[in-house]
């Protein structure tokens, strides 16, 4: 397991990433995955600054949309940190008991057919194409 | 490649499954994936009655939303069929290409943090355990 | 793509193997897999004596057992290659239709419950653990 | 973790279900797995009545085969609590350790011709191609 | 297939980056994945910034081994795309014939210890946590 | 959990695989994943005897690049044992923590670009293909 670099342990260029999170979040808390990035500050700095602008921008998908895409990504890896965290950001965001059955549904039968697909070796239909 | 069974050639097991494929989509066109399938007559019924209940029953998710997770978990499977008929049924949907955009833009970045995270080996919050 | 070594422009090294591969075959035909490996001659080597030891051994579990087990990991991996040649190989040691819908039937379930598992984060039961 | 849904805190729908499983595998034990899929009824029938179809219906494939394919597709998907289950199934089912050496020899085996023949961009024979 | 953005229909902030990709790379040659990026501007922009951080400022690790990491990536994800572009890459760094079938020797070796470690279920060395 | 078979335990057969480690490794310790693997002796003796032949011989590529390599690949698969004990192999071989974290982000980059390439189903250039 890596080590996690606390805030009080933290070089100037990790607390001013922390900062950030903070600041963004609106919360005290800064979850493991920072921690341990930290290791490597410019990895720390691009990824949050990247996340932040993803995630958190308005755009054209609302934010638990973009948590339901997050979490389809992170099963279908088997990323067992980034399904716990990103299950709790969407229940965080409103999604319903509900809205997570439904959206492991889709996941599942997606990954079926995705296995159909190519066990079959089925062409890609011409009209798919254009 | 796998040798389409079209209409004409099914069987009638077959062909119920696909009159009711137009019925649902309300299209004449039938597409490759489930020709392919007819080659197994259990697995073609299966497949499409557990994709019409998930993928068309109105739930707490919307059309476009389940086929934006659906195109989530294709491309993290590099399942290039599934990449490419969900992409036209998302846009058929009303995707637009900054939708695409962000949804693309999401995938990418939940793969980058899935590796960050197994590759640090993160421990998973306390928080997000319960 | 890679270049295609062929018998004629081969070494006397790849030679052998090729002759090891049409001996332990039967057959004069020699598939791009190793013509494609053979610019490299110790992978070449290797993997064709590895495969030799596992899939032409006999042993617990019969020639068409380990085919269906290697489709099943081909089409996991989105392997097309690997799908096409072995898919053939199984049909040449009798996989009927009907076996092929079954085992691609089996192979989409396990995908499904494989991200259902790991989705909900279900915890292994004490009693599989022993 | 999810939480696992018991017996006697589940609704009739999901009893139902419970009492199925029970039934067709002649055990009181409930595994984990159906126990977290509680969660959402919906998916918790429609996966039990595709497995029970896929798995238990006697068919060309017989039963210790099948648990060797979902095993393939669960190795090579990573998915603990399926290697887990179905390695159990599998040994319930008469699985010796000299096949389950060979099962996993032939998994690993598969997972590193995948890799080869991706890496070196491989075309696909035309005869595997008919 | 996407349509490809080629620079005379571009943006002027969609100029700016194959500008800057020219520049940086000493061509007049831009590749595919940007053009086909470019349908999204901030991710174009952010991807190629990214890449060219990491990939072309000096670090404590060389421009070759940096590819070949790239590939054993690409080829474990199976992305022909990738895998293609960055054998390329890697060749034009000086990447020999021997050093490409090592690479691929040890991408396959690691993708088949991966599932034999999943396989058994190994627990990790005490050593190897701290 | 596999049984891990200590040296006490084993058969001459294993016996024989775990002195050439250790002469091999120069080190009295032997990890959990040969221990595992002795449940299946030919299984044991190919892995290692393939493993000592690809990652110390000597070759084209330098010991530490080969484990960077390695880790890549495990990390892309999401094999906690494999990350854990190949991070340690080349901590010992001379990683810093500055490598470690630029190589962790190659393997980020990668995987986001290899779902980027693979989303916009992006051709592959005709250069690439030479």
């Amino acid at each position: 397991m890596s080590n996690l670099i606390e805030y009080e342990a933290a070089s100037d260029e990790v607390r001013a990433v922390y900062d950030d999170i903070r600041t963004t979040r609106q919360t005290e808390y800064i979850n493991n995955f920072w921690k341990a990035l930290a290791h490597h500050p410019p990895t720390l700095k691009r990824t949050w600054e990247t996340l932040k602008d993803i995630m958190t921008t308005p755009g054209e998908l609302d934010p638990l949309t973009k948590e339901l895409i997050y979490i389809a990504v992170s099963v279908t890896n088997s990323c067992d940190y980034c399904i716990a965290s990103h299950t709790a950001a969407a229940r965080n965001k409103g999604m319903s008991d509900q809205q997570h059955g439904e959206l492991l549904a889709i996941i599942a039968l997606a990954n079926t057919t995705n296995r159909l697909a190519n066990g079959y070796r089925i062409p890609v239909d011409e009209q798919f194409n254009t």
